[in-house]
């Protein structure tokens, strides 16, 4: 698949294809070689139509009998999600939230790493959390472009947000992932996607008062 | 508006709603009465035909020269998201998530409350966290009868999450929110949300690849 066709996927068949690789490496760790739409379907909670679909797009097919070959449909969706060279992303924010993340991500994915930390608290920074070395946010510049960083993932404060995705643009970084209730603006060529735990409860409980009795 | 309408809102709209209210809350706090759809499509980086199409949905117009008025919106938005007697939530894992989650909850809305937060580790549950009172996981459901809790957020580690969600579900939960990387399995009756960091950072990672040069 070329960088052009690529570019042209939905983002929600991008969010669907990062869903399928974590359940297929989980079958595939089980000994499972060939799996069918409806089986990924129903670990996705979403239609057989819906995965086919998406895997179409990405122009793989399965047989009949076997369905898809996990193994090859793993490295299919590698080869559109991953990058060669790897990507490396930064945390802002070293409280319970930016831990957990970091905490979470560890290990995980090879080529996606998270590579620093920053916080404007000197006693945050002075020592590596989860062997991911911690900057004060002072340094967020510098180490940034030493490292190549291109993606920043913000748990700070909501107030500090915005000053905070300031500093991130202005040192060059290319994505943005802010889990502050507060939203941010970033410029056209920053790609941002943001993440409030506030609105996926509320959510959840308006479900649970509309359909309860 | 009467429940059975407000039953067929898109989820999407839910979401939005909330976000809005977020939005409207700010501006009120800063002195603002009136706003413009346009006003809140920018903040939300959504478009202002999306924003307009939301709230006529709820059945509420703002006028050509002044826009929404704030308090009512505000209030209205209540009155969709909100219950009376308020909803009552509980954290399952007392990790670096699990702590996020309830001190960034802390006091942010009145009418949804975290009013428990479970851990399979005693050492996590001899105190309580930011008000938060805590138990140990056998204490589950008796708890959860006890102060009647209908929403249970998942922080365990992902091998957890399959018998964490069972005994939500057995407990009487009417909704949960999953932020283990392992999608779990709930019965129909049970609202259930997902939400994977994971998924979140690669489809970042995947536009940054495919949008630079």
């Amino acid at each position: 698949m070329d960088k052009n066709k690529m570019k042209h996927l939905p983002h929600k068949t991008i969010e669907r294809l990062s869903q399928y690789r974590r359940a297929l490496l989980l079958c595939h760790a089980q000994g499972q070689t060939h799996i069918f739409s409806h089986e990924i379907a129903k670990i996705q909670h979403i239609t057989a139509v819906q995965v086919r679909r998406d895997i179409m797009l990405i122009g793989y097919t399965g047989t009949l009998r076997k369905g898809y070959n996990i193994e090859e449909l793993i490295a299919l969706i590698g080869r559109i999600l991953d990058t060669d060279e790897g990507i490396k992303a930064c945390v802002v924010g070293i409280g319970n939230l930016g831990r957990a993340f970091i905490n979470y991500f560890k290990g995980k994915r090879t080529k996606l790493s998270i590579v620093a930390a920053f916080d404007n608290n000197p006693n945050k920074v002075v020592k590596n959390f989860c062997n991911t070395e911690t900057f004060h946010i002072d340094e967020l510049e510098r180490i940034v472009k030493q490292k190549g960083i291109s993606i920043g993932i913000i748990t700070v404060s909501p107030e500090a947000a915005p000053e905070v995705t300031e500093k991130l643009v202005k040192a060059g970084i290319k994505g943005i992932l802010n889990y502050t209730p507060k939203p941010v603006n970033v410029p056209a060529h920053v790609y941002l996607e943001e993440y409030d735990m506030i609105t996926s409860l509320e959510k959840v409980a308006f479900f649970v008062k509309t359909h309860s009795e």
